[in-house]
């Protein structure tokens, strides 16, 4: 909780939109008052996308602020074999349930680009359909234990403004016809090393490696 | 829950030791008979260590699992001017109440280095007269977000048998005096990029930059 008086001065964000402070003006029966000063400029959009097979309802539900922490364009979430379909009944995937989790991770980054949300039952749907529309230009990777290419190594040349989309799949792994499809639509495989991880440590780390890699 | 039976095949790993599988070939009043085929070969121990402000009981208790996941030589806790003294009366530190976390994690990367932990209530002490012993030779960093070098910048010339100590602040940050303190000590400052992360995310995400780096 924001401890705050008159006078205050507290850190804002628009959503989308630039950071700046704000004074606190006056306060009372629930409601607060700001004079605002915000900057011209608006923070980088994050150039990195992730499309993620959907993790258990837990796994997700903490999932959500260190996404936005950490940066990233949009959240594609899908289904696969390796899911379970009642996984896509929870509260979590509503907005009202995220939004609030997706504003902590882009309060504690001082970022404001709330990451974009979409949620697709089909695979065969998402990739071959849907998939040209929410990511139609930029670099498509997948993690793959079994791959010998780095994420430094694969987006060596990668280009100042162009995006990178990186797939990260359910804790069982991808199944065949998945890792197929995923590479016949441009997905090329990167690996970070042999330890196998748990999701949600996969997708910060797989971030924070890619963030790294496309940080000129 | 393992769900096994006589003739179950199972994976197994002995600590510090190798890894390998094991043919269930008796159960049955709470005790389990395995014939056990070990490899021959040890997986190498992890090459970083970590040196953490040790954050709040919560943040800790759910740290212990990613950090093993990751792979870290030793985890060394320590107070600093922005740790509270109550984090330390926590059953979390004990011994039997990190240790099962610890194996969740090196069960799930599949390893057997169980990190050693230390834990040290005086910083001054730690850095000025154990760390010699502790850490006796390699590269420390420190993360820091006002600096302009990046991890694999500056470990870009370390030898394959180097060690890698990344120390991480208090959600607060270090003070002058143990910024001071450890770069007079070697602590050279390295940063991710302007985003301020959570302990936990920023733990996982220097762990996986500082292994890419070193992963020769």
């Amino acid at each position: 909780m924001l401890k705050v008086g008159v006078g205050s001065e507290v850190r804002i964000g628009v959503v989308d939109g630039p950071v700046g402070t704000a004074t606190v003006t006056s306060l009372g029966e629930g409601r607060v008052t700001l004079q605002c000063a915000l900057e011209v400029s608006v923070p980088p959009r994050p150039r990195v996308d992730i499309l993620l097979a959907l993790p258990r309802p837990k796994v997700m539900r903490r999932l959500w602020a260190p996404l936005a922490e950490l940066g990233v364009g949009q959240i594609i979430l899908t289904n696969a074999e390796k899911v379970e379909r009642d996984y896509f009944d929870t509260h979590i995937l509503r907005e009202e349930g995220y939004l609030p989790l997706l504003m902590t991770g882009l309060q504690q980054a001082r970022d404001t680009h709330l990451p974009r949300v979409s949620i697709h039952k089909r695979f065969k749907v998402l990739i071959e359909d849907d998939l040209p529309a929410l990511f139609p230009e930029g670099r498509r990777l997948i993690a793959h234990p079994d791959s010998t290419a780095t994420i430094a190594g694969a987006l060596g040349a990668v280009g100042p403004d162009e995006r990178v989309l990186i797939a990260v799949g359910p804790e069982g792994g991808w199944n065949v016809f998945e890792l197929d499809m995923l590479r016949a639509h441009g997905f090329e495989h990167v690996s970070m090393g042999p330890r196998t991880l748990t999701t949600t440590t996969a997708c910060i780390a797989l971030l924070a490696l890619v963030h790294s890699a496309t940080y000129h």
